[in-house]
């Protein structure tokens, strides 16, 4: 049998240990797909998720399975990986071996993707309040809560606390938070508005906090402006310039700025790395990202490669690499090459990342995108956005999928996705 | 605003509380459509779940949100109706008022249709390791257990271990559990046949255990023995005649006739009625089900009506009515139709059940059909099925996705709902 887990002595080929099946890792396991390894694909999960539309999952437009492929029909037909369901726990530099709840595992070559995730800032005990959005069951979580919230509101007597039932506060104001505020306002606005009785959804306050001084900073200062427009003619009120001092069960608190009553908070403020940094002990930026060579190695390791979003570095052109999913694609094929020009006994070249734009959906119609020279909103940088969103969808199932969900809810506005499962109350 | 809860005392048209939102309930509120009442319709949940293909979800060939609709879009327009997510613990008789956890709502008609779950008669201890099949819940559940399941049997070095995990084991010869056993042999030994790498997937053994002398028992015994036929085509054992005397952990018993180590084992073996006899304190049957008047009235209850799989009530044919989803439909446009005859001040007539054929499908191609004098085998009972079963999901919508993805995974044996969600380990 192919890649036997454990088989140390008998091994030939050289291993390859790939740590996480995001898109850096899943890229570098494809791109060596003809390379005279054995790969060893370990993820906690047996999806590859297409996190960039997760937004959609937690705003019932999208079905989990719509953005969720499983990485063993991903690479069913490549015979020279083997993925394996575990968590890897630490690295053991000396030994060559990874170490997960399970086992022990030698590898020739070891590629760490492990991601990131959200962050609180020295504040956990705001999680329970204020979910964040990287994994689907939070996802699922946060459409459960917002979905409630809705049929709370519907049968509360108490005036003030429907208010506060009907107003959903994002905290943090880069591309997942616009992304979420815009769709909460069209599900609020469009999607459910004929199926209430008590309530008017379309009178929910959406309320989108940004501690900086404009929303979207790594977009032009132009853009940034007009989606803060496209976002108010969606009914969000965009507060910028304001920190989120306390979170509880009632609401947030902005410091002296005041009190905003909400039941529904979702955070999208900040993301911390993964502790892969923490494996290697290895030094790492203050976002916990491992800092490493242009040629994405870990200082002093030939072997060792970090990729992704869990990877500081800069690359062969003096700019630091931005933690985006293009990123992480590019760092991972880029570490294939590297092995095997290894294995050819050349030398790894350094990394250059290729900026291919930026884009952020806010709503129906509704984008912006930053393309080198070009500078797109509304319609056009929605149709971009959406039809490049599609096309990196893996799989041609999802992307057809996906395609005909959009279409569908382009045309009536509904939701496919409505459901609140989970935990009752 | 239409339809406020609690305003009893401004009131000028009837009000009929319908509870669950299943066949049932759904159907009588839509049968009421045109009629001068106002009506509440209450679930615990906040969508209508297709039961019927609850074993594709479970399977993973089917998103929860394909076979779930939101009740609130369902009866969007129609305005005559209230949906409350709410859960009822009691009904006041002498009041006329049905008791929630969170307020008493009066009644003018009270249609009860709150369904069956499945029971473990005397044995709950066994749902932890046997889950059921009847919530969506429940069916990402055993999605988890069947796919991490391969997973785990792909790691382990034990081999005795590695046949536990690759043995699954259905309880109930009935049609879910029919279904589910072929489902199971079908995902092992098509979907999933070249994902792994040190376990080969179509040697997974599916047992389907039935304590009667055969499968299918409301099928004429001709069909029982086709579906026996082709389940072993498919490779799933089939065992009649054999009680299960335990479950746990590690697999079940069968009193004298042995054990069988399975490390996935579902309940596909009986069902309980929901407590509505209970909380009318009227007589049931010892599935719990309310005995209920021809007419579908609680004896003496001229007001209260029972449908559904929580109804036992023979029809003005002398006939006693089946717990299937056309019966309940059927009893729910019964009731509907009385009580639009109560306030014409005529006299509601008895309920007749149609009975336009079972349906069982066993897999791909595979199914047995049994249609008044029409006994059907193989693939053309299972485009009947196919057919009968989209055309029945309500929504186009919906039955367009379904549709799709049936295509979809008739030509590519692939299933796309392969994700195991929920807690970890």
């Amino acid at each position: 049998m192919h890649g036997t887990i454990g088989d140390s002595k008998s091994r030939v080929r050289p291993r390859v240990v790939i740590v996480g099946a995001g898109f850096g890792g899943l890229n570098a396991a494809l791109a060596l797909k003809r390379a005279p390894v054995d790969i060893v694909l370990i993820d906690r999960r047996n999806y590859h998720l297409f996190q960039p539309l997760l937004y959609q999952v937690a705003t019932a437009g999208l079905s989990p399975a719509q953005i969720a492929i499983p990485i063993r029909r991903i690479v069913a037909r490549q015979r020279n990986v083997t993925v394996l369901l575990d968590k890897v726990t630490d690295v053991d530099l000396d030994a060559r071996e990874i170490v997960t709840v399970r086992r022990r595992l030698s590898y020739d070559y070891l590629i760490l993707a492990t991601g990131a995730r959200h962050a609180y800032f020295g504040h956990d005990e705001w999680e329970a309040f204020a979910p964040g959005l990287k994994k689907i069951d939070e996802a699922t979580e946060i459409r459960r809560r917002l979905l409630l919230a809705f049929e709370r509101a519907e049968v509360t007597e108490d005036e003030q606390e429907r208010r506060r039932l009907l107003t959903f506060a994002v905290i943090g104001g880069g591309p997942t938070g616009v992304e979420m505020a815009g769709a909460i306002a069209e599900l609020a606005k469009k999607a459910i508005i004929r199926d209430f009785r008590n309530i008017d959804p379309a009178s929910a306050r959406i309320v989108l906090v940004e501690a900086g001084p404009r929303i979207l900073p790594a977009f032009p200062s132009r853009l940034s402006a007009s989606a803060e427009d496209q976002l108010a003619r969606l009914g969000v009120t965009v507060m910028t310039g304001k920190a989120v001092t306390d979170c509880d069960a009632g609401g947030i608190t902005l410091g002296e700025d005041g009190r905003i009553d909400s039941a529904t908070i979702v955070w999208a403020a900040g993301v911390m790395a993964s502790p892969a940094a923490k494996w290697l002990k290895t030094p790492s930026d203050k976002a916990g990202r491992a800092l490493i060579d242009a040629t994405l190695n870990m200082p002093g390791r030939l072997d060792v490669f970090v990729v992704g979003d869990t990877a500081s570095v800069v690359d062969a052109t003096g700019r630091p690499v931005p933690g985006v999913a293009p990123a992480a694609k590019q760092m991972g094929r880029h570490v294939a090459k590297s092995i095997l020009c290894r294995l050819r006994g050349e030398a790894p070249k350094n990394f250059v990342y290729r900026d291919y734009g930026n884009l952020a959906t806010i709503g129906r119609k509704s984008a912006v995108a930053d393309i080198g020279r070009l500078a797109l909103t509304g319609l056009l940088a929605w149709l971009l956005w959406s039809l490049a969103h599609v096309w990196f969808l893996v799989g041609f199932r999802n992307r057809l999928a996906v395609f005909m969900d959009w279409i569908w809810s382009y045309v009536t506005y509904q939701r496919g996705a409505r459901l609140i499962t989970g935990s009752e109350n």
